[in-house]
């Protein structure tokens, strides 16, 4: 039995299927507290059968790398009662010949974006979340990179627009990208949240110059041929074409990735992407 | 017999050695018409035997992707006769039989620093070079990253340090990394060229303000372990120690590989990083 399971910070999926993302059964239910939210996957995946492989898409941040010592457990997270708990450690427990794959949110929805999305068959992919946070999981040369930790592409600096003065909301560095750009920094700065404001407010050039810059960022660190930008904001105002836009003004016709339009896309799985990039977890 | 090549903008060094970064034998000489550089690195070659395997380490931007049909081409550069010109074709006329592995010069140089010099066993490492441009090569989870095309890290686009109203250098962007802290943009800024500015003059602290923006878009892309900064530039001004202080202000305690001090660092390998990697590349 394959299984996978995709933590996110609201709501759990847990889930059967196969490795090339096909769903055969799911149960959501809401995130509580950790070692609850854990029991309730393994209940749920007892009562079908034994997993021989688990793919997990975790929030982060979360040591993904499978040889540093703390692999399995939640960082240091607002999220109460998460910060130190081992994921990994209750699914070794309840099946102790689990193989288990674990990846950030963001990456496993990147990988089933790239796979069978709106990157399909693209070795150098980008998907990038805009909700309560900004995150994004990057597939380069057909790898999810992690790096020391993993990406965190939300707390990237960008050069402000000008006469923005907004001071951002993110509680470590005020105006990075997900200071200036989330949900409730969309929220805070215009009153409204994002889903109410017209595709013709302002909101959205502001949201496109942050989105641009931070693209940019990526062509120029590990370049994308593609770039998903998907979460709860993203379906507003035209986003994907005012940021494309946007983006090949700055590019000033310096990177030929990007020029291959369209390069910047709204996700072709929604909800699912996560949880069958989870399961594909375990065939990589 | 072993061989390595590297292409720099204005000097070209052909030698021979091991896949683990020994030189045995180094000739060095100007970059002039692409043909004729390329026939002189044929000819010494030729002088001592035929080479089994060469590593090339090249200026950019250049097809390194060996699945595109022009892979070994110079891309579109400013600098004259060269775009279009294939590298790896010459070389295989001259040795049927070699195996090539093409690289970018700053890719190269990161894989030395990581493998035996100031990174040594590290898997996630950066090299940045500040020149006449500011490049550099990124090994992420033990891979040297390319994407899309390869990393173009001068290009990236910083918030500008408060009261800095210098229009920057780059033809393409005018404030991007490079346009503000390369050699010529200090030149042009400070009136004086990089070497002859005391360590206590303003532009190190303008410098490392770049620096430490642009790392912290690495941070949040391809979390280095490390990051090691050279080219002539980097020689001045304690900028290695500055950059480290204002990127730990900047990270405000987010990303935990950066406090692993010292982060940001000098190389060990001076000018033999980029030689002793393309000899390294024949063995990856």
């Amino acid at each position: 039995m394959i299984a996978a399971l995709e933590l996110g910070g609201t709501k759990t999926v847990v889930a059967i299927g196969k490795s090339d993302g096909t769903l055969n059964e799911e149960h959501r239910y809401p995130t509580t507290d950790p070692a609850e939210t854990l029991r309730q996957a393994i209940e749920w995946l007892t009562e079908r059968g034994t997993p021989e492989a688990i793919g997990i898409a975790a929030f982060g941040p979360v040591q993904i790398n499978q040889t540093a010592g703390n692999w399995g457990k939640m960082l240091p997270t607002p999220k109460p009662r998460w910060t130190g708990f081992s994921i990994t450690s209750p699914l070794l427990e309840a099946f102790p010949k689990v193989r288990i794959t674990l990846e950030t949110d963001v990456n496993a929805a990147c990988l089933a974006e790239a796979r069978i999305g709106a990157a399909e068959g693209l070795d150098n992919v980008v998907y990038i979340t805009i909700g309560t946070g900004i995150g994004a999981g990057v597939l380069c040369d057909g790898r999810l990179l992690h790096g020391a930790l993993h990406p965190e592409f939300g707390h990237v600096l960008l050069p402000r627009k000008a006469g923005d003065d907004f001071a951002g909301t993110c509680p470590f560095h005020g105006g990075c990208l997900e200071g200036m750009a989330c949900g409730p920094a969309i929220e805070k700065r215009w009153g409204q949240p994002a889903h109410e404001l017209p595709p013709e407010h302002a909101a959205w050039d502001t949201e496109a110059w942050y989105l641009a810059h931070g693209i940019l960022a990526l062509l120029a660190i590990a370049p994308p041929e593609r770039v998903v930008i998907g979460g709860g904001v993203s379906q507003a105002g035209r986003l994907h074409e005012k940021t494309e836009q946007l983006l090949l003004e700055l590019a000033g016709g310096y990177f030929p990735a990007a020029m291959n339009s369209p390069y910047v896309v709204p996700p072709m799985l929604g909800q699912l992407a996560g949880i069958k990039g989870a399961l594909m977890l375990t065939g990589v």
